[in-house]
């Protein structure tokens, strides 16, 4: 028996398929049983001949009834099985998000706005031309655009002293995609990290998941203390010696040649992070470690995170040629929109990279400038700053006792978003207390006086409620 | 002694600093050497105080020498060091294009061209004037961008018969990317991958590079043979149960069945590749595998690949509730594009993506139609087609006697890229003679008679050079 509505704006033909399916799945038509005949059906409902056999043939191609030539349609010996209740799935992961602050020192934000420059509207305009013009869009170079390697390998000899190949360079889906990758490649037989401590908690977190052993290298106002990593073990030390994450020292010349040879002996690799080089607001940006190796035993690690913007999750790997990608098996794909890709190398080939980067230089310059008199007008030595001369955050250290935590619900109680140190450490019990984190990239420039009084109240009020030194 | 040259374009700060800094490595300057005074230094070369200051800091700032007040700068102890020599590196990972082929029937590619489309244009322009609104760009929801979660949410309960909260989704940099991300979600203990055979090559490849035990379950007629599943033994089951990648078969009501009860018997995991269910050309698409859990077994696995454009790198998983992400372990940070995200949750949201889905399905239907009457018109039964009802591609298997790679040789040779079933096939000596692989998603509507009339030239070619069965 059907029921068939022609009225319904479900077609007629789903109305008797989905009908036929819930008979069957019910048990209330038999494994073998015969099937209304189509002309039968036709006449029974007043239907198209079509109407049925559309329905009809639904249900064969699922495998719910089979077709015998010449004799009609029969039912197939489906297991018993109840459907699942419909009901909407629990909301099992909720979407965490950070609370607003009022005035939040959020590290890795970056002003100006990408998406607001008429630059790189154009980029995309082109890249999305050169795309229509093509007959086929496949995903055929999984180690990238060749077009954005090649510009890139272009900026790093101008910008970083490298003399890269495209074919050294592989773009990724950002920073820990990078990394991910990157273990791909290593020798299997190298499992040891040594980390700078405090070191970035995301890229220790990449590895440990990986199973390598994390060994923390502590990191004094010269970085790395390169004198520390063991002789003869062989493993991938891993370091940011432009500009120390979250610290800030620059890895001398000394430090960095003691390194190379820390790496030559023991055949072991160096992970060069650059997260932020091209942001020096006294000297010149510092050479990359890259640039001084002679063994192939350094991994330059490059993004677009902090010269166009966060979200858009592009990085690169630039391979020393000791090291290379089998292509059959550590990329299959590339985990990057062509789009996008293509966006960037236009960026970057009109011109306009360049001057986006002079401007979001002296755009930070001068909060950096600002940031650091302020605090030595109103604390002297009182308030010790870390990072001082680059990038878009720094280490505070105030004169108080407190531990992380009570530290940052105190500020954030009052509405300032202030960010943690310990995440960085890997021995939690070298995390020194009073520290917090400020980054100003994103702050507005407009607004960053208004951001450094509410800061500097609630400092005050720290130092009135107690918990000073 | 430096030799200075005010002309040149680069600035005399740098020339001190880099003439100084070679004498220092070439040891001309030994450690501990007093740096001439700046004032003495400006006096013979008629400098301003500033740039010698400047090329003193930023010498300073790399560790070449060290500054004490009232008394000058000093060379640093710097470890012996020669430099690399300068040469462009090797391009030691080739580009490999394929060979260009005048009539190429390679699998994978979609017309029409997405970024030709106003309503993509539109969409994309929307998202760059959403993101211009936002103060700061971060990278804030690793398993995507909620609309775009909400948008695929709701295409799949309209679609697939998927009743799913958008936390259940996490959005990946394409299908490679999705295999990799659940590795770490799914249980450690389960280590073993049922694999249709043959079945979608990457898919294993990246559990395969994984550690993972890989057992293939022979596909027949009717997709994987599911009572070949040995009972008891845990594992993960790889199918794709609309359309089996290559052979085409759709996985019967029966077969699911046994799948699910499989599952749940031995507490595995089925991964449901649904890569391309809305190209049905005969009956609508067939019903989600896992629309039929009942016990949060069946993953899913979603892509945009086959719908909007392979190269925009964006797919999609679907988690049952037993299984989650752990935040700060699995993901941690997402690896698409915001812009690319927004732009295709605008292109969902606006109804374009509805609109494309059936303009690609009628157009591949008509190309679909005309591929399979043109070898029924010409050979009959002799060459038999895999893969009817839906999808991108063929099988064909021709009556020759011929190894993949010869057929495949004869075919290049005449300009026809078709290509080899041998590499979906885990134990070798299953490949069926006389196969070859067609793709038809990308071949010019207007050009398929030139390009069925080319191929046919060839398979007649080779019908009379023998090797015919």
């Amino acid at each position: 028996m059907l029921k068939l509505n022609k009225n319904d704006k479900e077609p007629v033909y789903l109305q008797i398929y989905r009908q036929l399916k819930e008979q069957i799945i019910a048990g209330e038509l038999s494994t073998d049983e015969r099937l209304p005949a189509t002309r039968a059906l036709c006449q029974e409902y007043h239907l198209s001949r079509n109407t049925v056999l559309n329905a009809y043939q639904q249900l064969e191609s699922e495998g719910f009834i089979r077709s015998k030539i010449g004799s009609g349609y029969y039912v197939e010996a489906i297991p018993e099985y109840s459907r699942p209740e419909t009901k909407t799935a629990p909301f099992f992961f909720p979407h965490e998000t950070d609370p607003a602050y009022a005035y939040d020192f959020r590290y890795g934000a970056l002003e100006p706005n990408l998406y607001k420059s008429a630059g790189f509207r154009k980029a995309l305009r082109e890249a999305v031309n050169e795309l229509q013009k093509k007959d086929n869009l496949y995903n055929e170079e999984p180690s990238g655009l060749l077009s954005l390697r090649q510009a890139i390998a272009v900026s790093l000899l101008e910008t970083r002293d490298m003399h890269v190949s495209p074919s050294q360079i592989l773009i990724t889906g950002g920073h820990h995609y990078s990394i991910s990758l990157l273990q791909k490649i290593l020798p299997s037989s190298v499992r040891t990290l040594f980390m700078e401590e405090p070191g970035h908690d995301d890229s220790v977190a990449t590895f440990y998941q990986a199973g390598y052993e994390i060994v923390p290298i502590r990191v004094d106002d010269n970085g790395m203390m390169t004198d520390k990593l063991p002789a003869g073990k062989t493993g991938i030390a891993y370091v940011t010696p432009s500009h120390q994450f979250p610290l800030g020292a620059i890895l001398p010349i000394a430090r960095r040649l003691q390194l190379l040879k820390w790496a030559d002996g023991c055949s072991g690799y160096i992970i060069e992070d650059d997260y932020d080089a091209h942001l020096r607001y006294k000297e010149q940006p510092i050479p990359s470690l890259y640039s001084l190796d002679r063994n192939g035993c350094v991994i330059y690690l490059g993004s677009f995170s902090k010269s166009l913007s966060p979200d858009l999750r592009i990085s690169y790997i630039v391979l020393p040629a000791s090291l290379h990608l089998s292509k059959d098996k550590d990329l299959i794909s590339s985990p990057a929109s062509t789009l996008i890709q293509l966006s960037i190398e236009r960026y970057i080939s009109l011109g306009f990279y360049k001057t986006r980067i002079a401007k979001i230089r002296n755009l930070l310059r001068k909060k950096h400038n600002r940031i650091v008199s302020f605090f030595h007008e109103h604390y002297g030595e009182r308030i010790r700053i870390f990072g001082i001369g680059g990038g878009t955050h720094f280490v505070l250290s105030l004169p108080v006792r407190m531990k992380q935590d009570e530290l940052l619900s105190f500020f954030r109680s009052e509405g300032i978003g202030v960010w943690p140190i310990e995440p960085y450490y890997l021995q939690k019990d070298e995390v020194p207390e009073g520290c917090i984190l400020i980054g100003y990239g994103g702050i507005p420039s407009e607004k960053l006086d208004e951001y450094l009084d509410a800061l500097k109240n609630v400092i005050d009020k720290l130092n009135r409620v107690g918990g000073t030194n």
